[in-house]
């Protein structure tokens, strides 16, 4: 048997017992190790679990499947992943790979940011699609994810923003002559990503001078409420205009993983006083709330 | 200390180790009963935690707050939610009261259908909005969700639709008399479901004979993936045109709690082929995927 396993958010204990219970019993732990991060080391789960794990990264999951699955069929195997296992990347190829191979497999949830990001207050029901910001380099600013945010708040919808993990990268150097060297881990920041963000809105149309409406990206006008490591003890919250949360120094989030969410015009007074108790300025945060939201008591 | 656990999707062993620790810990624990339901009886969970629950049903949550939140600032109290305490409804009157008695309180996430959903094999980027669909009565036909399934799908979004859980509800005779008198529980299938959103897009004006496309929904054109009791052992998935959902009985789903997606056409070969497995008809589903929703291999 396959066993697919969510290990939640933040630490060895968010494993559920179901979870615990399946590695315990398994011959063989991998540990899928490059769509996000708990905020322990794998020594700590080895301890916990009792079992020697196997870091498999994306190379190992791509076009080694068939060593993670080998004996399958006889013997139990459970591959980690954080968060959900279908939260990042849906794993399909190494599910139709262990099917093709008649090894049945057990899906076992959890807890990952995409259902986690209620914890900021807003309801689950007024998210549009999620979208991912990916780091700006000299030579190349990718922005389709932006056109995704605009669709979400053209319905006032909410847009959870994930933001870039470097995790194995090489550098062009390294690549162009082969050397498997890779660089230090990189996990983009709140005030990078939406620096990031207002450079585009920069770059687009001048804005006219007309009100100022959510479905309009604007710096000043348009709420966001951050997350840091959510559902770790140390988790924070800052809600806050984009250009409030721009010009926060990183200490202010605290370490990886960081993610954001755009509020969108489905924002409701419980809602507002919800993530105000976050807000960077809190007169300012209730100015936006009522003033361009349109939020009523 | 105010202990939100959310106890994922099945049974008692869902809930994570974090979660068991603070409800052993508890001095009272509650069971938040009125947004979902696990596949076990609260007496299941009884005997697993050893600990004794108090159901809250929504009047309790919305009028005995303070009851549930009395003497948190020196006791431990757990109040449990089914999926994870953000999923259906975000407590935030709850966190809000527990804040102005100066209680803390501490959230433990699990997996909730608004992220297990990922399991059916389309990327969770890719989703919409969420949306409910209430049960029909002969005098009441609620449609302001299918405006929302459309905004999804003229995005190319796929659409969770959760379906109606009727718990504690009184006819209206004894409504009326004031008589607290509780109907059975029901719970909303995907025939059930399927059909009234048929019934729904049978009263549009007529559909011309233009090419049928992914963003008109249409019976035998739009591909939709249903769960039943997802993350229990006895989960079951269902892909098919609307129309071939609408046709099964309801024992080709089996028990609550039912759902399912409707596939915006943001969807991929590898996707299509994952829940091809599922299929009523294999061979309509790999013609309307190709065909009318246009995935290429």
């Amino acid at each position: 048997m396959l066993y697919l396993i969510g290990l939640g958010l933040s630490d060895e204990k968010d494993v559920t017992v179901r979870g615990l219970e399946a590695i315990k019993g398994s011959d063989r732990v991998y540990l899928e190790a490059y769509t996000s991060i708990l905020g322990v080391g794998k020594e700590r789960l080895e301890a916990f679990y009792g079992k020697d794990i196997i870091v498999a990264d994306r190379d190992m999951v791509e076009t080694e499947s068939d060593d993670i699955l080998a004996n399958a069929d006889t013997l139990d195997i459970s591959f980690l992943v954080v968060g959900d296992p279908f939260g990042a990347t849906t794993h399909a190829d190494l599910l139709l790979r262990a099917d093709a191979l008649k090894i049945p497999y057990t899906v076992i949830h959890n807890a990952s940011v995409m259902n986690a990001v209620g914890a900021v207050g807003l309801a689950l029901y007024n998210y549009g699609q999620t979208v991912s910001i990916p780091f700006f380099t000299d030579s190349w600013r990718p922005d389709s994810w932006l056109e995704r945010v605009r669709e979400n708040a053209r319905l006032g919808l909410h847009t959870l923003c994930l933001l870039d993990i470097k995790v194995k990268e090489q550098s062009e150097e390294n690549l162009a002559r082969g050397r498997k060297i890779f660089e230090p881990p990189r996990y983009m920041s709140v005030p990078t990503a939406v620096s990031q963000l207002l450079s585009l809105l920069e770059e687009d149309a001048p804005s006219t001078d007309s009100t100022p409406a959510p479905e309009a990206l604007n710096p000043s006008t348009t709420l966001a409420i951050s997350l840091s490591r959510v559902g770790d003890p140390s988790q924070k919250f800052v809600s806050g205009t984009l250009e409030e949360l721009s010009k926060l120094d990183e200490d202010a989030f605290g370490g990886p993983l960081h993610s954001f969410v755009i509020v969108g015009n489905r924002f409701h007074a419980l809602e507002r006083d919800f993530a105000a108790r976050w807000a960077v300025d809190r007169e300012n945060w209730d100015k936006v709330s009522n003033g361009v939201y349109g939020v009523r008591d």
